[in-house]
C-alpha cells in the first residue's frame, strides 16, 4: 500500500480536489456572468458551462469523500474504488480539455482574426478569456489527479 | 516483465503505431489539400497540420524502432526508454486532442452558426470535417498507446 501525494483520503488529495473544484467553479461563474454577444460566444459558453459544471460536481463529491475518510481515518485504497476514480477522472479531464480547447479556438478567432471583439464591449471578451484560462487550470489539476490515480491502480 | 497488447517491440505495438501514423498522415494530407476560404479555416489548417505533422513523425519513428526490435528480437522494456515513451506519447496526445478540439469548435461555428460553409464550396467544408474526424481517430489510437506505456512503466 503506497501513500502518494494526492492519493484519496489524504490531506494533499483533498487540497488537489478543492483546487479543481474552486478553479472550475470560478471559470463557470465568470462564463455564466459574461454577456454573450454573438453565436460564437454562445457556443463557448455552452461548452465551458457544461464541462465545468460536471467537473465541479465530480471534484466536490470527491472532496467530501476525502473529508469523510480523513475524519473517520478510513482507507480508500481498494481496486474497485480506484478503478472508478480512474475512469471518472479521465473522462472528466478529457471533456474539460476538449471544452477549453474548442472555446479557446473560437476566442482566438474572435480576438485576432475578426473585429467582433473590438467592435463590442472589450470587458466581455476579457471575461471570456479569463474563464477559459481558469478552465485550463482546472483541467491541469484534474490531469495531475488522474495520473496519480492511474499510477496507484497500477501499483496497488 | 510483462508483454501486454501494444507494448513496444511487439507486433500489436507495431500495428498500433502504424494505425496512428496512417490516420495522422491522412488527416494531414486532406487538410493540406483542402482549399482555405476564410481566416477561420486557415486557423484550423495551421493547428491540424502542425499537430498531425508532429504525430506522423513520432509514430513513424516508433514504428521503425518496433520493426528493428522485432527483426533483431531486442527487448525494449527498460525504465529510461519507457519513461521517454510515456512523456512523448502524452505530450503528442494532448497536442493532438487540443488541435482537433479547437478546429472542431471552429468548424461547428462555420457549419451551423454562420452561412460561411453554405455560401462557399461545400466540398471544402466536408474535407475539413473528414480531416478533423481522422485527427480524432489518430488521437484515440495514440491515447491507447499512452495508457499502455504508462501502465507498463508503473508495473515494470
Amino acid at each position: 500500500m503506497k501513500w502518494w501525494f494526492g492519493s484519496p483520503g489524504k490531506v494533499s488529495g483533498l487540497v488537489l480536489r478543492m483546487g479543481q473544484c474552486l478553479s472550475a467553479a470560478a471559470s463557470l461563474a465568470l462564463m455564466a456572468s459574461a454577456s454573450g454577444f454573438s453565436t460564437a460566444t454562445s457556443f463557448c459558453k455552452k461548452n465551458i458551462v457544461d464541462s465545468m459544471g460536471l467537473q465541479v460536481l465530480w471534484s466536490f463529491g470527491l472532496a467530501c469523500l476525502d473529508i469523510h475518510a480523513l475524519r473517520l481515518k478510513k482507507d480508500l485504497h481498494n481496486h474497485i474504488f480506484l478503478s472508478l476514480l480512474v475512469v471518472g477522472d479521465w473522462v472528466t479531464a478529457i471533456l474539460s480539455l476538449a471544452a477549453a480547447c474548442s472555446s479557446a479556438g473560437v476566442m482566438v478567432l474572435l480576438m485576432k482574426d475578426t473585429d467582433i471583439c473590438r467592435s463590442h464591449n472589450l470587458l466581455s471578451c476579457n471575461t471570456f478569456q479569463i474563464s477559459i484560462a481558469l478552465a485550463f487550470v482546472a483541467w491541469f489539476l484534474l490531469a495531475i489527479s488522474s495520473y496519480i490515480m492511474f499510477w496507484l491502480l497500477a501499483t496497488i
